[in-house]
């Protein structure tokens, strides 16, 4: 495992590897669904690179940016034991500094109109821009052949996936499914903040996912009725702050009406001061 | 030569393609400007590739798209004739199509923001964001070691290297001197615009870039009076209209009050319904 920090290192190693490379971006603060996407890179790839960085420009005002969990020995200790010395595959972390990322100076932006306007994003003001602009920056660094996203990120997976078509990225987006606790909930960094009793109540945003989609399989495909059943079970949780229920088409994101082909039902969700976000694919 | 236009055979060429390739993005119709940027683009690198393609997103509303001049058959003999068939070195020609670059449903915009605001930014909205829009697009289709641009275009190679330090594209930006008519007219695929009395009148841009180069090699650093001495020579020629003079930083752009370090005197003026821009590095 090499661990580097400047872009000069990176270049150096990055020109030092031999056949395919997979690229896991992450914000650090590893958990399991992480650890899934570098056990799926691995398998894809001759060479792994996973960069943390916990990306400012994506955080809001009023968000946690400050309180972000970091914790980069106990991530690297969990990368090392999926790459033992033994691996003939090779590992490399990059690490950079906000400095490195957004020098003095730094003016550029990449930005997804439409996808961009809608659920998290009409929530979150300039949050895709971030998310954007800092993709497009590991992907050039990094020059992956592929680049793997988790599902739990559903609009982040259709916002890049939309955005390295239309650039011509020269790389594959590999979208990975969500990975979750015994009850359901889906793995996040920011579980964390949960208290006991919030914890708790948070399999909510799986039981109402899956109350919709069990209406969906029976044959339910109005969309405001699979929205209304995500609402009811929301609202029995009284923990639970509902921000937005969705139900829209995968790739576009627009709301639906009626339900064809493949869709998504989508939702965010306040436990306390902690904000949730959750998803199913229909489909 | 290999001449390609979809995506995929762009893709499979480039693949085939060993040793460093050297890209010039042009919009075609090429005169002796670009091909001094391919043969110092053959002199660096193994392979070459030429990209023709008139975006439109860079135009305006009001601008020139339509009867922008096209003429590929010119161009691709123009082009041949650089590389014989006894060439070891493998030139590609890659004329994509609207649809190929701008599919339905495209979204994606990248943006340099303080760079773009100033001199021909200011003048044509929107103008730069097409600019580095497709030039990322064309950095990542053909994967180039050093992309050519012309000196001719002096924002634009400032807010092109911007963006490929900002977004980490693994290339180097080379910068060509501007190539120009004995009488000191740069070139440009607009000087055919021009009637004989404003191609005659046109070296005005020349003789004022020159007067105030004059003058700071007699010692003057004062940007006010640099910028005066350009208005003069641009107000004694009756048939140019001057749009803009400018003395700014090299990098920044900024006007400069003091010239120091490496600095820029540019302008755009009317000949006709014809606008031309020159401009010349001090320092």
């Amino acid at each position: 495992m090499d661990v580097v920090s400047s872009l000069s290192d990176l270049k150096t190693v990055r020109l030092s590897l031999d056949g395919t490379v997979g690229l896991v971006p992450t914000m650090g603060y590893l958990h399991e669904g992480h650890l899934s996407l570098v056990s799926r890179a691995k398998a894809e790839n001759k060479n792994v690179i996973v960069s943390i960085f916990v990306n400012p420009t994506q955080f809001g005002a009023n968000e946690d940016l400050s309180k972000y969990p970091r914790d980069l020995e106990r991530d690297l200790n969990l990368l090392s034991s999926l790459f033992p010395p033994s691996s003939e595959q090779k590992l490399v972390v990059w690490t950079p500094s906000d400095e490195i990322m957004y020098p003095h100076g730094y003016q550029t932006w990449v930005e997804v109109e439409a996808l961009t306007k809608v659920l998290e994003g009409s929530m979150r003001p300039g949050h895709f821009r971030g998310v954007t602009t800092i993709v497009a920056k590991l992907f050039n660094a990094t020059q992956p052949d592929k680049a793997y996203f988790g599902q739990k990120d559903a609009q982040q997976v259709a916002v890049i996936r939309r955005m390295a078509v239309d650039l011509n990225f020269p790389l594959e987006v590999i979208v990975c499914p969500t990975q979750r606790e015994a009850d359901g909930l889906a793995l996040s960094s920011r579980n964390k903040y949960l208290n006991e009793a919030e914890r708790k109540a948070a399999t909510v945003l799986f039981r109402s996912l899956s109350a919709a989609k069990e209406l969906y399989e029976k044959g339910e495909r109005d969309g405001e009725n699979l929205r209304r059943k995500m609402k009811e079970v929301l609202e029995g949780e009284p923990l639970a702050q509902m921000q937005y229920v969705s139900c829209t088409d995968y790739d576009t994101l627009e709301e639906l009406d009626v339900v064809k082909g493949k869709a998504l039902l989508s939702m965010a969700v306040f436990l306390g001061k902690t904000r949730l976000i959750d998803n199913f694919i229909l489909g």
